[in-house]
């Protein structure tokens, strides 16, 4: 197939780097050019606007967060280079409102648009082996599946409307982040009855919850390395704020996610925002009068 | 070895069976008569009464509460029955205040005192797969290693002093009930959204959290299925409360905890107390005005 | 003085009518015709547009909301009909970014801006009673001073900016709400040992806390009387969202503000949107298995 | 009246002079003789031993915990000194086992018991300005109400089990902790937007919360005074817990003494046990990240 990609950062890079891989063309476009050197390397074409490289039979955006999403498509007009034949799938953690805003933009074009959110960090993508949560209108899926299997391990569709996978990712977001501060608070405890804290987690992380999410924070948080981040504090107080929001728009209380809003906020307050987002143990530990 | 064993309830009846599978002689003492007479058939010994079953190389304690091994050992007096050579080892899941009553009991009489709690549910333990986390004097602990073998997959020695290993199962059980609650709210705010719980669920559980703590309680909570209970609310009640208490006198704040005992307590004063306790997961949904 | 009037609702009729009989010349205008007949016969000049009102020495705003404020000076441009001799009081509850945005405004025009928000009710505003906190330049507070002299029992300047203000007020109401669910969980508390919640209400609000706020919050709660709305529990979960807001900005974590975020939530998802904001009560008693 | 008095602590020694003072005759007990000097140049016959003091129409105890109740009453058997005709007051604040504890001693002596729990700190009690909540038998009550018209302002009767005057205590207390938690949370933010936290919180104890309890705490919050304790942090945290305790034995959930309890134990983990119960305030300014 003929694949535009917008955003080639750490993700966007290694996933359009599959999509070649798999035998598909690849129209590639970022603000910024170093990733672009290595996919055209790699076979990709390189577009100098993004409105060059909206065209063929589908266009895979990867860009940061809703501001960027918004200034390419809707600040810079984008869908009017587009064409119906088109599907635009968006695969970048977004909240609800920049969902509606999008959703409105490609319907005033007429342009399918579908949502596909993943978990998985750069080396999962890199593997191909992303888990994808796809969502809006059946048929345009259908047409988009080989990128899809290019990209990932298994695609689940997950609703009727593209929102739909914004609020699986964010609902996984929620869970990943409830169990570094349920691993935080684990640690405090070990710690204050003189026990060792990397020891103890990882009989939980190997018997318990032996899965690689546990595996990392519970190894950074028992030897208390936040540095560098894999995702940063800011970041995780942003994916926190998504689930509040949308829970209070459908009207769901989320007490984890409170207090882990309160614990994002701590975190920053006392001069953790540049350090990865497990770095709230080191609230869960000021809170026990541990020096850090 | 020869082999004392206290308590052979769900948990109790296989790990014996095991210690005899791999060689060991048991001896076998419980209240209950019906569990005695299986292991009668797979070459146990029976005894009539605790202080019958006190005797050998080991003995092990897999009673069931705080109750039931304060009557056994110290107002039974258990330990005047007791011989130096006899390493006691007490694998239940305990107060911090009963282990220290234990131990002084123990030190009185001079008999070596292990605490080696475990992780893994009735089905884990008949396939000897237990992690075991052993703590206390190291070497009483190099000679009841064999009998932790032929138990368990794996033993981790977790500190010096008794009471470590019961820490230890405590912050375990605390990180699996937060596993449950985050979940919980995970559902909620997929079913008000009008998406599949038991759906988004399955993603998450055979992706990020791939792992069975996750997928057991992930389908209850998708399902609705807290009937029968795996492990009752009013017991995950006691474990959060024991997790409490650990943490006050300690001085750790465990701000998960507190969320997880208001929602419990909010579970059985809504009448869910014997169902399994994912069913704090009708609590999220009550919350969010969904009907359960 | 010459005073303009913007927004003659519930409090700000009881306010104009005041400065009228103070001595002060009132030109008034609301959206809505109703209370402006009233302020006529009492002596006030009717302006049919915003931008009629905005003369005089002072123009006093009392809108319902960011929205409203927003209506009339930014879309509306009122201050180009400005005049560098008028001072402009904003009186209302708003949020922080609005604040910014008229500030921002106000010196484009070379206006002087003052905030002052207020504590008290409708009867506590016809009585001249209320409690006043000013913000922003002193000169321009000292010149509208006669103004809040005959409004208000006291005025309090309360910083140079005149967010300090909003602040202010925000703080108080944050107070306020914390009262409402403290009373709550106590009358919940008090209820389900069988006792009277009206008469324990009753001894602690003669008491320990013989002030209005508590008074006819815990007479409401006590009697689960929560019918017609004071203050509606949509407003009250904004001022706590307004709470959250500042203190997300200046980073100040609020886990008080979080809890009633979560009850608020509750109560709205279990169909009590339109009841008084005490209504939360309601959410703290199905907690704990009451009906209501 | 003839009245025994049993502690002569900050609280028991005032309320005995007003008995005296009233024309009751009062003979006193202490552990320490220091306040029994007082008591005795104010006309009080002295005792030696709790039990020399139990006798006369009623006998009054203030003692400071449930351990010193334990010891006089339980173990002590203090009641098979008492006569039948004695009414016996209980009005110092105590766990619900322990009143179970209480109330089945004096039914197995055959003695009337009465709680009669106290909001007032000992400058109200010096005044007789008590509020004195009244619980048990009506008519045993009624012997003693000339007892509490001498000590208090106005006497509650709040329920016919004597448990009940300690769940009214536990409640008031619970709402205090609140206060000072809702004001703790308000004088951060307003720290954190550099606003006086003094100035502003002066301007909503003398408006909003216009009432001696937020007034004391308000001012030791806003100028950061928690020496010398007026009560201090660990009896604080003493007093959440017996509403904690009092929620999950009747299943209420209470959210806000769940974080309070987690404020407390911050506080104490980083070296503040002996300052004042208000000082939970310099963990919502750490958590803000001021300095204290």
């Amino acid at each position: 197939m003929e694949v535009g990609f917008l955003g080639t950062g750490r993700m966007g890079k290694v996933m359009a780097a599959n999509l070649l891989k798999a035998g598909h063309r690849v129209r590639a476009w970022d603000k910024s050019p170093e990733p672009l050197h290595e996919l055209k390397r790699a076979g990709a074409d390189i577009a100098t606007t993004a409105a060059d490289a909206f065209r063929g039979d589908a266009v895979i955006s990867m860009l940061p967060n809703d501001q960027a999403l918004r200034e390419v498509f809707i600040e810079g007009d984008l869908l009017k280079h587009g064409h119906a034949s088109t599907v635009s799938v968006n695969m970048g953690t977004v909240s609800l409102d920049c969902v509606d805003a999008l959703v409105a933009a490609h319907d005033a074009r007429n342009i399918a648009y579908v949502a596909a959110t993943v978990f998985g960090r750069p080396d999962v993508a890199a593997a191909a082996k992303l888990s994808i949560m796809a969502a809006g209108d059946s048929a345009a899926i259908d047409r988009v599946q080989p990128l899809f299997d290019a990209m990932g391990q298994k695609t689940y569709r997950v609703g009727s409307e593209p929102r739909h996978a914004n609020i699986a990712k964010i609902a996984g977001n929620l869970m990943v982040a409830c169990a570094i501060e349920a691993t935080a608070e684990a640690a405090a405890l070990l710690r204050k009855y003189r026990m060792s804290a990397p020891d103890v987690l990882d009989v939980i992380i190997t018997s318990l919850f032996n899965v690689p999410v546990y595996q990392g924070y519970g190894r950074a948080i028992g030897h208390r390395q936040y540095m560098p981040p894999g995702f940063d504090l800011v970041l995780g107080m942003k994916d926190v704020g998504l689930a509040l929001k949308a829970g209070e728009q459908a009207n769901v209380p989320l007490p984890f996610a409170s207090v882990l809003r309160d614990a994002f906020i701590d975190a920053i307050a006392n001069g953790d925002a540049d350090k990865d987002w497990s770095a709230i143990a080191r609230v869960a530990a000021r809170k026990a009068g541990l020096e850090d």
